[in-house]
């Protein structure tokens, strides 16, 4: 009989224990965001159907959306063909994934030789963390 | 004056001097893929309009399509807020990005806790490479 975790066992992940993971949203196809998630972290949000990465900058367990309410919900999880990529089709709740304010963390497009910012700042990002981190 | 390569310099590399690029179908929105660029494949992307990258197993420039034909061009390319991932939105060419003969690298959904092969195989990699390596 195969345990329910042995899918898990089929992701490569680096040195470090990680997986790069892509969020991108469900309904639009908006790439919204790219961060790295542990084994833990992704147990975690294949179990609860929430997006949950690991933080290398705070080298801790980061839960999409505790501090900004800005919740993943995880429609479909997906693997790459090397098994050491995975991609996350999400909801994007408050339709807002970067600590900017903005939709998508991928905000700034190459015009002419510099980065342009598209997308616009759709709430301040102090009333989002209440001055707090994100 | 502003220089035409200073849009490189806001890149933030990793201590390995490359930085990770998720590739997407621009009109199906389907992530294709995900691979890693240093400064020159960048810089050759955004010159050609055609995707390049940094192998990291052959450490060596990779042209995608060199072998396959299966070219991307690129018709976007964006940065994200950390400036250190970038997003390319490509026109496929051959409907093919993966290795496999898919057309998406992202192949395998999580069904139920297993890894199901969702994309059709569209062409065997035996007549894509011609039984070269890609």
């Amino acid at each position: 009989m195969q345990k329910m975790t042995d899918w898990l066992a089929e992701v490569k992940w680096t040195e470090d224990g990680l997986v790069p993971a892509i969020v991108q949203d469900h309904t639009s196809g908006r790439v919204l965001m790219f961060a790295w998630m542990d084994r833990a972290a992704l147990a975690e949000t294949a179990a609860s159907g929430r997006a949950v990465f690991w933080s290398r900058s705070r080298r801790s367990v980061w839960r999409k959306g505790e501090s900004s309410g800005h919740v993943q919900r995880v429609r479909e999880l997906w693997l790459d063909c090397d098994g050491d990529v995975v991609l996350l089709r999400v909801e994007q709740e408050g339709g807002i994934a970067c600590h900017t304010g903005r939709l998508s963390c991928f905000f700034r497009r190459l015009q002419d030789g510099r980065w342009e910012a598209i997308d616009p700042v759709l709430k301040d990002p102090a009333d989002i963390y209440g001055d707090s981190s994100r």
